[in-house]
C-alpha cells in the first residue's frame, strides 16, 4: 500500500496515449467552450505531455488525420447488400445516422480540419480525399462486378458524399424522413423533383 | 529629411489595418510552407501588434468570418438575368471561376474553418449560414416574384452549392467544361444522366 511506485504518474501504453488524444479531439470540438483546438490544449485534456504528442504526430493536420482516418475505418463496416442502390442506401443511411449525433458532426469537422491548408499540400488534400472515397470505390467495384454501371466517382462526391460535409459544416439537420432514400434517387436518376425553371 | 516622424512607425487608418489584416489570411492560406492559421502569425504577417487584432475582433473564429464575409460580398454582385436557370448558372459559373485560383479555394476553406466548433455554437453557424446563403435566398425570391418556382433552399445547398464546396476543401478540380450547366441541369431536373442500380 505504502510501496513506492516506479514512477510519479501512472504510466500510459502508446494505445492508450493515442486513445486518449483522439477522445480529447473529439471532447474539445465537442466542448460548449470552443476552445481553440492546438496540441497543447488537446495534451492538457488527454492528460499527456504535449511534447510527446509533437514527437509522436509532428502537426495538428497529422494528428487530425489520424484521428479521422481511425475513427472512420472504426466506425464504417461496409456490408455487401447485393445491390448497387442497397449499398448506397446503406451508406447514406449510416452518414445521416453519423451526422445525427455530437460526435458525428465533431467528426465530419476535423476532417474538414485535417485537411493541409497551405497550396502546396494539394498531394496530402488528395490523399486524404482517396482514404475518405474508398467506402464509395468499394461500393462501385462490387457493382461493377455484379454487372451493374455504377455512377463515377465525382458524380457521387457531388450527390451524395457533399450534402453531408456542407450539412455538418453549417450545422444543418437532414429532413427527418427519407433523406438517405432522396439522395440515392437523385443520384440514379430516378428524382423527379425540382422546380421549374 | 531629417525631422522626426509623429510616430516611430508608418501608422495605418484602421481600414488599412483591417485590408491587410484580411490579405495575411489569404497569404497564409496560400502559403507553400502551410504554416498553422492562428492570430500571432496572422498580425505578424500583416505588420501589425497582435494585441491590436485581439482587441479588435476577439477571436480567429471572428476575424475569420469578418474576412470571408467582406470578400464574399465584394466578389459577389448579382446580375438579374431574367430566369431562375440564368441566374443559377451565373452563379454556379462565378463559383467555378472562384474555386480555379488559388486564392478562391483559400476563401472556401476560411468558411469552413471560420465556423464556430463547439457544440453551442450552433446558433453561430446558422448565422454564417444565412450570410452564405443570401445570394440564393436572392434567386429563389426573384425567381418567386417573376411567377417562377424555385427548389427549396436545402436542395440548392445539396445540390449547387455542396459540390463546390467539397472540391474546395479536397482540392478536387472541377470538370473542365459544362459543369456549371451540368449542376443546374441536375437541380432543376432536366438532368438524365446517371448509372442504372
Amino acid at each position: 500500500m505504502t510501496q513506492k511506485p516506479a514512477s510519479p504518474r501512472t504510466r500510459k501504453s502508446p494505445e492508450q496515449v493515442r486513445a486518449a488524444v483522439h477522445q480529447a479531439i473529439i471532447d474539445l470540438l465537442c466542448d460548449p467552450e470552443g476552445e481553440d483546438l492546438n496540441i497543447p490544449a488537446i495534451a492538457q485534456r488527454a492528460g499527456v505531455n504535449h511534447t510527446s504528442v509533437y514527437r509522436r504526430w509532428g502537426s495538428l493536420d497529422a494528428l487530425l488525420a489520424d484521428m479521422v482516418t481511425t475513427r472512420l475505418e472504426r466506425d464504417s463496416p461496409l456490408n455487401d447488400t447485393g445491390t448497387l442502390r442497397g449499398d448506397l442506401l446503406a451508406w447514406a443511411e449510416a452518414s445521416v445516422a453519423n451526422i445525427r449525433t455530437r460526435e458525428g458532426r465533431a467528426l465530419v469537422r476535423a476532417v474538414v480540419l485535417s485537411m493541409p491548408h497551405s497550396a502546396q499540400a494539394q498531394a496530402g488534400r488528395a490523399q486524404q480525399f482517396q482514404r475518405r472515397m474508398r467506402s464509395i470505390e468499394q461500393i462501385r467495384e462490387r457493382a461493377t462486378a455484379r454487372g451493374e454501371n455504377p455512377p463515377p466517382l465525382e458524380q457521387i462526391l457531388d450527390q451524395l458524399v457533399a450534402p453531408f460535409y456542407i450539412r455538418a459544416i453549417f450545422g444543418i439537420d437532414p429532413p427527418a424522413d427519407g433523406y438517405p432514400e432522396l439522395l440515392v434517387d437523385r443520384l440514379l436518376g430516378s428524382g423527379g423533383e425540382g422546380g421549374t425553371g
